[in-house]
């Protein structure tokens, strides 16, 4: 292992991104400075924010910059360490990129964080106990406000996000239905997920059907709603939704590629007093340990089962991000690279 | 007057509001029973509000019944009296309707207010330190949550809630920069309302040119926006906010008659992490006593001075009102009634 395998965005996506914006290159391992740590990565997560950052556009995050190895959450095992805190064999969570090792500064706040592998999975801390967990904590609890017999709703429902927000939902005391895509998803977001309904949107062709959907899954309306997708699915719910309704803005997969897509019927906004609200998690430090506790606690109490899509290798990356972006994961996407 | 003069709708809207909505009839004067007081209107208020309840549709309100007195909101004098609160002369504040009298009960909560005129005008309790100025109050105090520095932004500047929204964040230390439709209520919202700036967003064909405008107007970007209007306004005024900024809307005038406004890059409140709700006024009467508390100082003390467009005469109502939703007032429209 003496060299690093990585992927660097070499281009950026003219409309849909391809296999062609991403590049494999391998380096020689850095020989490392003091209080450095090197990691060995067992599994990279592959996340939707990511086609937000691959654009060279305003967002909340600086552009992905090209000929730069693709950022990216992964968790792994040091494998060398001048750092006096970490040590050989120690499980680490670290924003290590699309690379299969990464030396990080053991001191540089958030960069680096331990785990504990007894109760749970490691690589469950790139999802249910991870960045995609905190995320549905902070906006189920910050922006829904849930109370207990409300009605809360979450698109990409069998994702990392959906899955979280189900558990943490119905431990409040909430009726959760689930918006996904497909039969397999959307069984297994009931059965195994425990949600109390779950709307196939892939069987609507457009929001007004689907919006029906929803008005038979949510016979007392919709009070909260955390939106992982848009356009048709934020429609269909906002015509649902009870007066003083919270919708909960985490992601707009469905127009990271090509035109924007509008929101059809922002008068509801008005008419049923919502409020609609956007967030970043890692804009809110102060709420992760609070929010990991309580999600390793699901898991460790078999409340949340979460499933993972697992690609093998560096090299299956890109396309299995691509996949990602469509829908074609089932649970957290990950890569494994051991 | 031994008659009372009533406008009422005689028939629905099919797409764009018209004079032959409305009726004029005249019915006797009721005999009063205990406990109810006459009033003798001298102005109606006419707002944006009342073009959605002459639809049959779901909103946050009922919709105004056929055949029945157009709902509204009026000032008057007590002309009889058998509730021993009020007296003959007392100035009072009623939703009384488009009608030139009323009957209401002295004990309805909410029904009947007493108002001293001897510092504020009796029309300004239709606009400034009435409803409207309520509105302003709440949208910016609730919502937008200004800190002194902060530039925020009106769309309907020269209008009775807007006006009184640049006096509310002006004496908050904010900048405060108007949106108005043409040269003569720009001047008056910079040179009368004492705003930092205003935009005339009828030099702008579309909302990609406005927002240019609203580049300049606003160097540091806008932090809190008040929405009266909807449309290409908002999506100008979208493209321009700062991170964490806050959208309070409560008024999609554009969008009453004819389709449906979409809203364009709703992504926007995921980019730009924004709170974007909807209110109604009429919902948190807790908050009245302080804000009509504050805008009557404002008034007092000429730091608000509102303007008004002042029908004649009931029977020149309805037109005054489609008037109205074109934007062709300027300031509170109001029709007097004596």
């Amino acid at each position: 292992m003496s060299t690093i395998q990585k992927i660097i965005l070499d281009n950026r996506p003219q409309g849909v991104a391809t296999v062609d914006n991403f590049k494999l290159i391998e380096t020689p391992v850095p020989v490392l400075k003091d209080d450095e740590v090197l990691i060995r990565h067992h599994y990279l997560s592959l996340d939707p924010y990511m086609r937000g950052r691959m654009n060279d556009s305003k967002s909340y995050a600086q552009p992905q910059a090209l000929g730069e190895v693709m950022i990216g959450g992964t968790v792994g095992e040091v494998i060398q360490s001048l750092h006096a805190k970490f040590k050989t064999g120690d499980h680490v969570v670290v924003m290590g990129g699309w690379q299969t090792q990464s030396v990080v500064h053991g001191d540089t706040p958030g960069a680096i964080r331990k785990v504990d592998t007894t109760h749970v999975p490691l690589s469950y801390y790139l999802g249910a106990v991870g960045m995609p967990g905190v995320t549905a904590w902070y906006g189920l609890v910050r922006i829904m406000e849930p109370k207990a017999g409300e009605t809360v709703t979450v698109s990409a429902a069998s994702g990392a996000v959906g899955s979280a927000l189900g558990a943490l939902a119905k431990s409040r005391g909430c009726r959760v239905v689930g918006i996904a895509g497909g039969k397999d998803k959307c069984d297994y977001v009931v059965n195994e997920l425990g949600f109390d309904a779950c709307v196939d949107y892939k069987q609507h062709k457009d929001y007004l059907s689907l919006s029906k959907a929803l008005r038979d899954a949510c016979p007392n309306g919709i009070d909260a709603h955390f939106e992982n997708v848009g356009g048709m699915v934020l429609d269909a719910v906002m015509i649902r939704t009870n007066a003083f309704g919270r919708i909960a803005v985490c992601g707009m997969i469905a127009g990271y590629d090509g035109a924007p897509l509008p929101m059809t019927h922002p008068s509801l906004i008005l008419v049923n007093r919502l409020k609609v609200q956007g967030f970043i998690v890692s804009e809110h430090m102060e709420d992760w340990p609070a929010a990991l506790t309580e999600l390793s606690q699901l898991v460790t109490n078999g409340k949340l089962k979460p499933r993972e899509t697992i690609a093998q290798g560096l090299s299956n990356a890109p396309e299995a991000f691509l996949g990602l972006l469509k829908g074609k994961n089932f649970g957290k996407q990950l890569v494994k690279l051991i």
